[in-house]
């Protein structure tokens, strides 16, 4: 596996879209040419402004988080009032709602960007106060509009799973979108019949357009071991 | 004036020096290829790793924000001890430290990044509960070193000069590195005789790499008026 992590540019979620196309489109064409069966698109922002632009480009298949992700909160509401909290690009794209309504029309959707989110989880804060407090005042629209299911759309998220399950209480269901888009793409890459069948775990190489920074830090939170095989990318 | 923002990359401060470097390099010779008479390094992490590097390719007089403040907090503490507050990468590079000991090697010099702060000015939250935490969260440590001076250092901090006043206390000083080298700009125009001597207020064009993000919101809070003028600059 190819993880690429654009850290020059980083975060995407306060970039216009047309930025974060161009940025993404580059990023595909140089792995493409690097040779890939698959593609994921394992960012909300650039799934919700670039897919449709990847796709023209490469042909392997892409997949996103958005279309997973709307389909594991359809799966999951009784109610049909479906929350979506995200990046201000992701949530300006409206990315969720479209995808949600093309599902089913009669969804009732509210969406709420949360900006403070990604730096509290990057300054590893997810169980200070500041989390707590950042997390009533982003979720108070969705509670007070009745939502039982909440697309967590950006993939730093699940790491504040814990404070988001207490405020939203027992009764509400959060969709990770990472969950969705990891059963998705082995079920795709199973239909086309290029599912790696081997045994024991795969490797994991970093392509970085920035490897100085706060990467190794930050990906220890999530991977829970240290990223090895860190490579820097030209910008 | 050219206000020139890196809206496609920021924020700088969680960056590594070399790619804050490349990047400060390429749209200084940009600016230079369009003329300007003087360059001022109006972000703190670029002044503390790009500075050098600047003043060796441009035929103009570069200034940054370190030593103006630096300069300033040595005017002001009366007990040699100074705070340092900035970004990630600010706090790293030590740049402060290295500015103020040069001053003066007596100097007791307590830093702290405040990943948060950047967020939450841009959020505007500054007068919100979470700013209060945050801040005195971050300031403890130089409150228990018994600072008199604190430097902002950080362009977006003065906007948080309230909170961090109300926490810090009415007998320590806030550098606001911004004045200083404003004042230190003007110092150098005249010293060269190049100096605007005009009625009247200037013409301020924008220069962006990303023209498409939150930069009017943004700016408008620092400004206290809409910016015009925006001019997309290719990345």
């Amino acid at each position: 596996m190819i993880y690429f992590g654009d850290t020059a540019h980083l975060p995407y979620g306060t970039k216009s879209p047309a930025t974060v196309r161009k940025l993404t489109v580059e990023h595909l064409l140089y792995l493409g040419r690097r040779g890939m069966k698959c593609a994921v698109i394992a960012c909300n922002t650039a799934s919700a402004v670039a897919l449709q632009s990847l796709r023209a480009r490469l042909k392997v298949p892409v997949l996103g988080v958005i279309a997973p992700g709307a389909r594991e909160a359809l799966r999951r509401t009784r109610n049909g009032r479906i929350g979506v909290i995200g990046t201000a690009t992701t949530i300006a794209s409206k990315a969720y709602e479209l995808a949600l309504r093309r599902l089913d029309p009669e969804l009732k959707v509210t969406a709420r960007a949360c900006p403070l989110f990604v730096p509290l989880i990057e300054e590893g804060l997810v169980r200070h106060r500041l989390a707590r407090i950042a997390a009533r005042m982003y979720l108070k629209p969705l509670i007070r509009a009745g939502v039982d299911t909440v697309v967590m759309g950006c993939t730093h998220y699940p790491l504040m799973r814990g404070v988001l399950g207490k405020i939203l209480g027992p009764r509400v269901y959060l969709v990770d979108s990472a969950t969705a888009v990891r059963l998705e793409t082995e079920r795709k890459l199973g239909e086309l019949g290029i599912l790696r069948r081997g045994q024991g775990r795969g490797r994991a190489s970093f392509f970085l357009t920035d490897t100085g920074g706060s990467f190794p830090k930050v990906a220890l939170r999530f991977l829970r071991e240290a990223p090895d095989r860190l490579i820097q990318v030209r910008v």
